[in-house]
């Protein structure tokens, strides 16, 4: 029985051009990464349930793929609780492990689990899928591969300083043209809540200042009124909304406005030592930009807040990150600071092709093929492919003896760089006619010479 | 809440020296499989489950992972069929989903959805994780890596030919010091059957053939007797299980056997022609074995059948493949002959682990640590880390002004290959003190001289 093929919603299949434009991508980060200091780890694709519910909020726990116990296992399957609809009792009856939903979460497990295999600061890597049972849409798949680098082990400001020169080199080895890496501190954010004197708003005022891009001034401001944020407090936070300037002008606004605030002066003081050491090492083609109302996942970040936005390309960051302070916590090991970035692969590669900036060798191609003409002919060939080979170069014999147009295609369809061809002529007089395939110009010459030109 | 981390069994988590043997490995296959043509494809990690049920045999049905659906949709549960003891409806009413199982389904599947993208013959490798939820032991686990070439689209033997030479140039690559790659041919087992008179128990003798490593001749015997092959046939087969020499005395042996048995000495003369073959190119470390008892997935195969063992190390095969003719139907379309090999990276690893052949580079290690003073000294250090960055070269600063024992210590733990001290007097003669941690020898030499000689 056949079945017309269909893959699952949501997913992607990734025909050769995509995988070697997404592995420009990745080696792009893995080398600056190696650079640093920082080493690949591996975890597995799942996990068990209990490691990952309960740390990504009640929509998190609701797109967590699980897996359904195999075998005679499912019959304990609590109907019961089915019935009484109570269904996450009845998916636990059934199921104890689950996708791996990001890649922070079993870091942290990873690191107390090995903490006696570690050294600390553990600096690592870790390019790998994550999988979320969102609704797919355009530019939203439930299987999509994160990037991250983080450290553990130290509150050292050196990583702050770190993670924007990682940001840069990256971005920068891809070739962006203009970016600009947005810092902020959750601190200030903190001072900034207390200094209104709403510091019990905390989070609502983040969460709406945090949308300012999106709903704007106005926006911003009606939400801190629908939630209930007094009004003077809200008369005291307009300003920071509009303001823009340099850092420097924002250094000292936000000193005037933090003045008494210890929480906020310290965050203010760590963001100071971050922008000097920069300013003092340089950037290659990122712009370091003290934006007051950057804020993405306040509950998680403790320090340092970062985030990536292209300059020519209309669409949300492309990076971010922070510092944060109780990661392993949840996995019995307090105390242990963190901080790290993250790389989304989809947008940076949408990115790049929008602009046009792979390399052309992401076209997947071939260096040579050696055209079949069959017999002797073609053991020739397939002695010359081997030669060729041995030298680390990569070539293609055709499979048979068809026509020369057929063969032609192939070879055009593969991006072939050049076409060899060994008839009974090239055969006897030890030679081969080489066609350049681009410029469309052939011409016989010795097998010898060609393979020491190799 | 704190939870004791734990892993879920028969999976793994890689610490950085792990995933870089790894990594050593899938890259000695990666550039192997280019310099031949095959280009790199990703399918994902789930499929309909429709795609994959069926296709593996009850068992395999078994331990396919399946994905529980999401939300309300268990609501759908189908209670009935749970009370009834009908596990699989009941399984089926809850998951439309399920985890890869190995490759070779999922790109049966990719070559009929995008036909129309491909250029055939097309040759494609892909090395990514398969699930299986078999109970996990010793070297067995749920997740592992599977690293799959084929072609499909051609019915040449030179695409045998080309299998064989992959064989060898991978593992010799990784300098496996002497290994046998076993070749046999479906067509030849067919024409044993026939000529010993059985051909309808095709399948149990050959089921029995492939037990000849584990369960010896007598065992073999034993089984064909109690799967109730006719003695007259054990007696014609008997010669053939104990029969040892070199190909060519094989080929004559099995030239008299087949004789007018018409596939048998199409299969016959397929092996002869890739064996000439072979014989012209040559192999690097590999020694290619006609193995009349070599028998692997007969259903799935019909040409060639490989299989490849190590010398020096006891364990079953480390590669396998063969050509199979009908991989694609399944889906719709018909008529494709495809051949493909895979390699056991989980059983290649334990070899060069036990014979020592990782190279030194992947005990993980940094090429320079700076150490941190504090202070103007450390900003000379982030400085010249920058600098050796810029020149390619990996470094790490210490985040601290820790105590030097401290610091000396991580180097140690990270097999740090230098380190690099720059303290007040350094810093004013624009020097640095460069300790080798191997010798243990330290020097101060300038920094720009530094600079120059890296």
């Amino acid at each position: 029985m056949s079945t017309k093929p269909r893959i699952s919603k949501g997913t992607r299949d990734f025909l050769p051009a995509d995988v070697q434009k997404r592995e420009y991508i990745f080696e792009a980060m893995r080398s600056v990464f190696r650079k640093y200091g920082y080493q690949a780890i591996e975890t597995p694709s799942f996990e068990l349930t209990s490691t990952l519910m309960g740390k990504y909020g009640d929509e998190g726990d609701r797109l967590i793929f699980r897996l359904l116990n195999s075998g005679e296992k499912v019959k304990r399957a609590d109907i019961n609780a089915l019935n009484n609809n109570e269904l996450p009792k009845f998916v636990n009856s059934i199921s104890e492990k689950a996708l791996r939903y990001d890649l922070t979460v079993p870091f942290a497990r990873f690191v107390v689990q090995h903490q006696n295999e570690l050294s600390f600061p553990f600096k690592r890597y870790q390019i790998q899928p994550v999988w979320r049972s969102d609704r797919p849409q355009h530019g939203r798949y439930q299987e999509f591969t994160q990037c991250d680098v983080d450290v553990v082990g130290s509150d050292s400001l050196l990583y702050e300083v770190e993670c924007i020169q990682i940001f840069d080199e990256v971005l920068s080895d891809l070739k962006l043209p203009g970016f600009s890496i947005k810092i902020n501190n959750r601190k200030i954010l903190s001072g900034i809540a207390k200094k209104s004197g709403a510091e019990e708003y905390l989070i609502t005022i983040v969460t709406a200042i945090d949308k300012l891009d999106k709903i704007g001034e106005q926006g911003v401001l009606d939400e801190l009124r629908q939630k209930n944020v007094p009004e003077a407090s809200i008369k005291i936070l307009q300003p920071l909304l509009s303001f823009s300037g340099t850092n420097e002008e924002k250094m000292i606004l936000m000193t005037e406005f933090l003045d008494g605030s210890s929480i906020g002066m310290s965050g203010l003081k760590e963001l100071q030592e971050v922008l000097d050491y920069i300013s003092n090492l340089g950037l290659r083609s990122g712009r370091l930009e003290f934006d007051i109302t950057l804020a993405r996942g306040l509950n998680y970040y403790t320090g340092a807040i970062f985030e990536v936005a292209v300059d020519q390309v209309k669409m949300g960051s492309i990076c971010g990150g922070g510092r944060y302070d109780n990661l392993t916590a949840q996995f019995g090991l307090k105390d242990v600071s963190g901080i790290g970035i993250s790389f989304g692969a989809d947008r940076i590669y949408d990115v790049l092709n929008e602009l046009g900036l792979f390399p052309d060798y992401t076209q997947n191609s071939i260096s040579y093929l050696l055209l079949n003409f069959g017999g002797e002919d073609m053991k020739a060939s397939l002695e010359l492919a081997h030669k060729i080979r041995k030298k680390g170069v990569d070539c293609e014999l055709y499979p048979s003896n068809a026509k020369i147009q057929k063969q032609f295609k192939y070879a055009d369809s593969r991006n072939t760089r050049f076409v060899i061809m060994i008839g009974e002529d090239e055969r006897k007089s030890d030679s081969i006619t080489l066609k350049n395939m681009e410029s469309g110009l052939q011409e016989k010459i010795g097998r010898k010479a060609f393979l020491d030109q190799l």
